[in-house]
């Protein structure tokens, strides 16, 4: 059924029974939850032996004990370690703590107090502007707009980057300093960039020389089926054109262990990595070693990090695809909802009617289920369209999920057929 | 035997002797090391069921699984845990990460970059300058150099900072926005301070609105001695004269725990944590909630943080008496060496002779002792006397330190008589 060919009388027939629908999920007093990223207490369990054993020998390969100070950088093994599972270079790695995101905050912030590449600090700048991809990540603009940099929205496509547009503005404005990627299963559209997408990022002559990629692979080998989406490896790309500089590159196992107490590391070319421990050695004398080597065991003693991420996809899928199979059911023509059906990563982006973004949401959270705000995934929060909003489909059970998929559709519906009455 | 008064000839043979016995040190091949603060594995030890026993259970009192996402501030259990160790509220902690001094970085950062109690940003000042007491912490000193802050050194008296000095300049001077302290068993000297200089500063008049005293607590309930020091409380001062504002209180269980892997805290008036956590929720989702489950589980199990800090005790005086009585038979009344005889921390300050400092850190070298650098006391790592010393009797086993402390007072001895020679 296509919403936007009914006439007026038919929406109002609509209307009333999506009505009738919607108050009976009120009065059930649901409390469900579809607004962040969260893994299920179900795929948390996988790891639980990093909580319930001990965590074997507290020396590293070298001989150092983790209990003790010290090793700004982190273990060898453990930079080995993220090196062999996302093909980077140990040397160019340093391990964090629990979050990528205080990785990417400080990495920011460096930029911002002490410059990056022998250029002044942002800060001393009189302007400073990012490339933000939309739909995008609420936390990548929120640091940006903390720190007064303004954001400039380009369309983040089906293969990636806008980078026509990306180009162009690179180019001609030195004060452009900077973007956040989510380059595979990209937050909140499911995303992966086009082989020839990330050759043009690591290509792209920039007005600014200091020009930051922040390459948030927040989701690299987060796949929810077999085959798997491949990224091209922006390090190799950049030496390329020698811009190997420009890119800070993040990792973490917040989604593969447990994501309060997880792993983090940055990578970057080597003179970045020794301007990041120039100033790293004053913040820190290192990261929770005993925590690096607990993750390490834990994957060892449990067949390696591979066989894992298959174990968190068996539990992923069947949400996806309970989702994507009730929109299917619910909205295909519909003309007032359309989604993209990601490979992996943590959210299903969809775009409502536009100007019905907001409304679904508020008619949602009424009715016991909270969703993203929408206009989260544009900077400033403003959806230009107000049509965005963000599934995340992974923290209810399935029954939950079932429930929940439900009451959004209708809220969805209902959204739709008051704005088209309106019209 | 005092050296001031020899003769040269006297000071000549002297110096044969020690020579000859030096030597013999440095035909052993030693590699001793009294350089940093670290715990040994022996009080290591003490907290290894951290590692090889399970968790016990994931849940926080409230109910939240402390493996997800989320509780930017820790774990209300947590904060009470602190709240209760030291005399604090706990509602005015944020629990963070596994050091202290990263928050004391992110507290300095913020301070820079945003600014605090609606004043400017530090960054956009034509000058900033911080209060250092002397001798002091080289990584306090690290961070405000790392960002150009100039550094004043007043002296650190022996009940604590020299307060007449320092009500002078802040009264007077706009520019000096703060002071770093690390009131109990002060880092190196192990001075406390008295509960009037706590006073003092609660109450002192400052031309900056944004003055801030970094509390650095660091040994505050590390006492080597049953009778431990009293330190007053600093908010408590603070409210009877309005300035709670100033005030960033920091500790950590580095020391207490494992070093690698412990856990933090800030705690400051409820206005300023607030400020703090409007940035601090861009920089992270939260720290690491198990791991702040896991240390409180452990204190319940294991009898309390204060027996457990008694093993330490009763690990740590014993090198310490080690020390202090090797350097009371060696050097009474030799004129060439003064020090402190701490009742807490993890230092003992020595002053050589003036301009021997330098001379007696790089022969100890070279005959495989390695101690803090000479000057690392002091802002700018240049100790104006070159006399101070940091000596870090912790970390060697009892036979090592003998041998350490033998080495350090040939060396000392001989440095001194090279001086005397000289003049």
């Amino acid at each position: 059924m296509n919403f936007l060919s009914l006439s007026k009388a038919e929406l109002s027939d609509l209307k009333a029974d999506l009505e009738e629908k919607y108050s009976s999920y009120k009065e059930n007093g649901l409390k469900l939850n579809m607004s962040r990223g969260k893994p299920s207490p179900k795929q948390l369990d996988l790891s639980n032996d990093l909580l319930t054993k001990g965590m074997g020998s507290y020396y590293a390969a070298d001989g150092t004990d983790a209990r003790n100070y010290g090793i700004l950088e982190g273990l060898s093994e453990t930079k080995q370690f993220f090196a062999d599972t996302l093909g980077l270079n140990p040397d160019n790695i340093i391990v964090g703590g629990n979050a990528s995101l205080n990785l990417e905050y400080d990495a920011l912030i460096r930029c911002w107090v002490f410059g990056s590449c022998g250029e002044k600090p942002w800060s001393a700048l009189p302007e400073v502007k990012f490339i933000c991809l939309t739909p995008g990540y609420d936390r990548h603009f929120g640091m940006l707009q903390d720190l007064g940099i303004k954001m400039i929205s380009v369309e983040l496509k089906e293969d990636g980057p806008d980078m026509d547009k990306i180009e162009e503005i690179v180019k001609n404005d030195s004060s452009v300093k900077g973007i956040f990627c989510v380059p595979l299963y990209s937050n909140p559209t499911g995303t992966c960039y086009s082989d020839e997408n990330v050759r043009r990022l690591a290509a792209m002559e920039t007005a600014a020389k200091d020009f930051k990629i922040f390459w948030d692979n927040a989701y690299g080998i987060h796949h929810l089926y077999d085959e798997g989406e491949k990224l091209a490896d922006i390090f190799k790309l950049c030496e390329e054109y020698g811009t190997e500089d420009r890119v800070y590159y993040f990792f973490s196992t917040s989604k593969i262990t447990h994501p309060g107490s997880g792993i983090s590391f940055v990578s970057a070319s080597a003179p970045m990595i020794k301007e990041i421990k120039a100033h790293m050695t004053y913040q820190t004398i290192g990261h929770d070693k005993i925590n690096q080597l607990r993750i390490l065991h834990f994957f060892e003693n449990n067949g390696g990090i591979t066989a894992h991420m298959k174990k968190h996809a068996e539990i992923l899928a069947p949400k996806f695809d309970l989702v994507l199979n009730k929109f299917n059911e619910e909205f295909k023509d519909s003309g007032i909802l359309s989604w993209i059906e990601p490979k992996g990563g943590y959210f299903i982006s969809v775009n409502t009617l536009e100007g019905c973004a907001k409304a679904t949401v508020a008619l949602c959270k009424e009715a016991g289920l909270t969703l993203t705000g929408a206009g989260a995934t544009y900077p400033y929060g403003k959806d230009p369209t107000d049509s965005n909003i963000r599934i995340a489909p992974s923290y209810p059970e399935i029954d939950e999920l079932e429930t929940a998929v439900e009451v959004f559709c209708v809220c969805c519906k209902l959204a739709a057929a008051n704005k088209l009455l309106e019209n």
